[in-house]
């Protein structure tokens, strides 16, 4: 078997323990065996969100959290702001105007975070806007927004904040209670380590006022019969067993780290991509003031093509890293640092990635990167 | 590790293989690899569908599934009929009625199959019907419906008819061309023997023609990207990768035994079911014109309590059957017969069930349950 190393930002490896759970025997979702399963699950996502509020797992990927979201908290018509720095942003304004709901756009130059002065100045200008929607790791542009600044801002206000962290739970921090989030999505095939087909949607008291009011149609997604079925311990319709039985061997790994060890691997997995990069002559795409810890996008030089640098990697050397999206096409890669990647894949990593550079012409001093990445694992405290 | 033998009709038992392939390493989904999975996932759903027509898989289940067809067929205020025979048929008028679509109902007595005649007086006496929602086998009452008599009045009609077919799919025959039916909804935890979070849909030309006009709002299942997506062997949003990859494995199984003798095999189960039951003094509930080769229903005698009944064979004898559900709760049992079950299993579960109804007091004579499922097994004639 060729060797299918995943530095990229979803799905991610998936550890055996996690494998060995996802290859078991089927249980039956209608058991105390499976209600089991679904509280503990519960219980872990409010652990890694740091959160007392209602968690609710919907069979659908990330995108159908994101929808479920909208729906359930806006009516046609309504008005919200939506952040646009990269693709991701861009589904939030697609899934409000899918809905009929006034999309708001926030743009943000690709490569730079929404400042929340930007979301204040639009709120104080129209008290009418219900909702703001914004992505933690915006993973096309592997930049990270400040959440907890942006919290503050619309806290203060009628409005709800909403927050993509699809590619950022478990990854970095994001304290929902304590920073004052009302709405958070995720899903299972990021930092989770787990196939996609799961999402989690957590949502507090001032989200769930708006979800008894929302006129939107819904059934699938409709977050009060997941409320509904939640007070008994389970699911409106079938949901994921697989991925939920297997979420338990996630959540033990996190449980046994805990949770600041883990955001403190995965930085320290950024930073060694980070100087990796540098030593090889590469810039990084985004603003070094929105450096994310989840991955990390490297723009190439001019005469490099990204799409054939992505190919030649997985054909050839067993190593899957993501290229770019919409206008970075062919022009920046992406590496991830979520999950249960290691200091040794990102070396294997840049040493493949080395290889590959210098194969399709560009130049830099043999082993900078591989080197330049072990320092700064060495050099780095070791988490607790 | 104690028995948990499935004899519900979905989530169904995982063969080895398929479980194997369940806990094996992720592949990413933007990969020829993955490209050759979704190519032989799509093939292998149009042979056992008999059908020609564009499939296209949902990261849900099986309801997402049936949204998926509702709103991409059907515009706010449509006429559509749906049938009501059971829980399943009711979620098709749930479904309609959250997005504004009129359900004229057709209500059919629980336990009995809908008429053709009664489609085409409703289809004559309305020409604006533009859509019949029809279960296949209603897995709450255990009826199976002819859909190939109904398909033959509706493709006479401007109205597509469309088939809940979620517990039916590879267990008993649904030629969709030859037969004329427009839409079918399918999902992976029933006779694909897979864990739930993947739904099919499959969709004739007529059907996406109104998939061009439907004005009901929808993103995450919006056929117009599916059909875009697919035309590059790709899905719009991140699809449940480890349930696709492992359906190759279930379609290997039904390519090798081939589909009639799949049917036949599932067919041998029931009819082994029903005279059991008979020999334990048991009625069926349904009608004997639409018993189901999908799942059967038993009327349990007045005196013996289903909720308890289901409750012992589970957590004393490792065995789920499904209990009665809605207006049927405690009263009926369901057996299922598809995907991997064998004839042993039935002749376990009835050496069970024998050993339950009499601790629960219900009387009849020893070991005739299982003897008469025996002598059915042994003298129906072995498939090819």
């Amino acid at each position: 078997m060729k060797r299918n190393l995943l530095l990229t930002p979803g799905p991610t490896q998936i550890p055996a323990d996690v494998c060995a759970a996802l290859g078991r025997p089927i249980i039956h979702h209608r058991t105390p065996q499976f209600q089991e399963n679904l509280k503990e699950g519960i219980a872990g996502m409010q652990y890694v969100l740091q959160t007392k509020n209602d968690v609710y797992f919907l069979a659908s990927s990330g995108t159908g959290g994101m929808e479920a979201a909208v729906v359930n908290l806006l009516s046609p018509h309504d008005k919200a702001i939506t952040v646009e720095g990269g693709k991701f942003g861009e589904r939030w304004t697609e899934l409000c105007q899918a809905y009929g709901i006034e999309a708001q756009v926030l743009e943000v130059a690709w490569g730079h975070a929404v400042q929340p002065r930007q979301i204040k100045q639009r709120l104080d200008a129209d008290k009418d806007i219900k909702a703001v929607f914004v992505t933690h790791c915006e993973t096309s542009t592997g930049v990270t927004t400040d959440i907890q600044a942006i919290a503050e801002v619309v806290r203060k206000t009628d409005a709800v904040l909403v927050v993509d962290a699809i590619s950022s739970l478990g990854v970095i921090d994001l304290k929902m209670d304590a920073w004052g989030v009302d709405v958070v999505v995720g899903a299972s095939h990021k930092g989770f380590m787990l196939p996609p087909g799961l999402a989690m949607v957590a949502v507090n008291e001032k989200a769930l006022r708006l979800v008894e009011r929302s006129k939107s149609p819904r059934f699938y997604f409709d977050f009060r019969a997941s409320k509904k079925a939640a007070a008994k311990n389970d699911t409106p319709f079938t949901p994921a067993i697989g991925i939920i039985v297997a979420l338990g061997e996630s959540l033990k790994i996190f449980r046994k780290q805990g949770l600041e060890a883990v955001f403190e691997r995965c930085e320290r997995l950024a930073k060694g991509t980070r100087v990796a990069a540098a030593a090889l002559g590469l810039e990084l795409y985004p603003d070094k003031s929105c450096l994310s810890n989840v991955v990390t996008a490297v723009k190439l030089p001019a005469n490099i093509d990204g799409t054939k640098l992505v190919k030649i990697m997985r054909d050839t050397h067993g190593i899957s890293i993501a290229g770019g999206q919409g206008e970075l096409k062919g022009k920046i890669i992406r590496i991830a640092h979520m999950g249960c990647l290691t200091e040794e894949d990102i070396i294997t990593g840049f040493t493949y990635l080395e290889i590959v550079l210098k194969e399709l012409g560009h130049a830099f001093p043999a082993g900078a990167g591989v080197s330049a990445a072990k320092k700064t694992f060495e050099e780095l405290p070791v988490a607790r």
